[in-house]
């Protein structure tokens, strides 16, 4: 059945396993795509333009804003990201979902967007015991970055109101059946099956 | 993590394998019950009061109708069928899910009563061919019965619009495990997270 994509956006504060999540949804599922974002700073060592980002020049980038060709953008000290409008259109005509690794402010200006085809999950930790946990294991030489780290998830838990979906963190195997299972029925929702008025209409004229 | 239960209704034309599914999905998944309807018919042979329907008089019935404590109804063959709004009411607060096996006009009714709380999916054979040979199936002897419910999907299947989800039955399995994803990701809804409230503050405070 012939469908439109969607946009799949997870946010989280850091630590909740946001990333761990999107890799294994990247991996099991071979219609969703990550997107890649443009931005003006510079590669760092190992990172793949075109892959993990379009490098793109400041003047490119504020032009490329300019034409309203970007779906949502910010800047982070001094650096700009963005997305480019171009390839997610492209990816919903073709029925493929694309996934999004955005803060909550990106994800206002995705929503004004691309209403209809946005699907946000907000993913929790199940405790801020469990956060800090998480946190210094993954910073375990940095007290300041982990205290810096708590502060901003505050910060970014506050917009969970502005999600779809909840889901806590609890257990990554069942968080992650929890994403399988919004992705399956969001891409059952009647509206995107766009396959499905003609669909009905060969069924009926068999009945 | 309280939450608020949801209504389910799943739609067909006979013969497309809803009344299987609604049994997996019973069997499967204790969290869910099948709603009783109220019913001025009289009982038939195996059926029991308070567990198939709830069999009252057409003069009760009639008053119950009029102080709205049905949240939809209607006439067939000279027999009144409705839903009682209280036990709906109790399971949605205590988090329970409810199954409905109602018709298009039951489901816009019970749309306008509950819109928030209700789920609505739509179950379609795979073709007019695949449906069919399923009725035939069924009704070995009764040829004059299969042409009936031939007409009768025509009309159903022209409501299919109205529904949020759409699931096409070529394979019974597949189709029960879009179904358990429906229900899995309308429970995680954030507004029916009615304990997220109280989550997310006790979390915050542990930042």
């Amino acid at each position: 059945m012939a469908r439109r994509g969607l946009l799949l956006v997870m946010s989280s504060p850091s630590g909740a396993g946001k990333t761990t999540l999107s890799r294994m949804l990247l991996a099991a599922d071979s219609n969703i795509t990550m997107s890649v974002s443009v931005t003006t700073r510079k590669p760092r060592p190992g990172e793949v333009d075109g892959r993990d980002y379009h490098f793109i020049a400041k003047d490119a980038f504020t032009a490329e804003a300019e034409a309203g060709g970007l779906l949502e953008w910010a800047e982070v000290f001094g650096n700009f990201y963005g997305t480019p409008k171009k390839p997610v259109e492209q990816a919903l005509a073709q029925g493929r979902d694309v996934l999004f690794d955005i803060d909550w402010q990106g994800t206002q200006q995705l929503a004004e967007a691309m209403k209809d085809d946005l699907v946000r999950v907000f993913i929790l930790p199940p405790s801020a015991e469990e956060l800090h946990e998480r946190l210094i294991r993954r910073n375990q030489d940095a007290a300041s970055i982990v205290a810096k780290r708590m502060a901003e998830a505050s910060r970014e838990i506050s917009h969970w109101a502005e999600y779809d979906y909840v889901i806590v963190n609890d257990d990554v195997d069942r968080a992650f059946a929890q994403i399988q299972a919004v992705l399956t029925a969001e891409r059952l929702r009647r509206r995107r099956l766009t396959g499905l008025t003609q669909f009905v209409r060969d069924l009926t004229k068999g009945l």
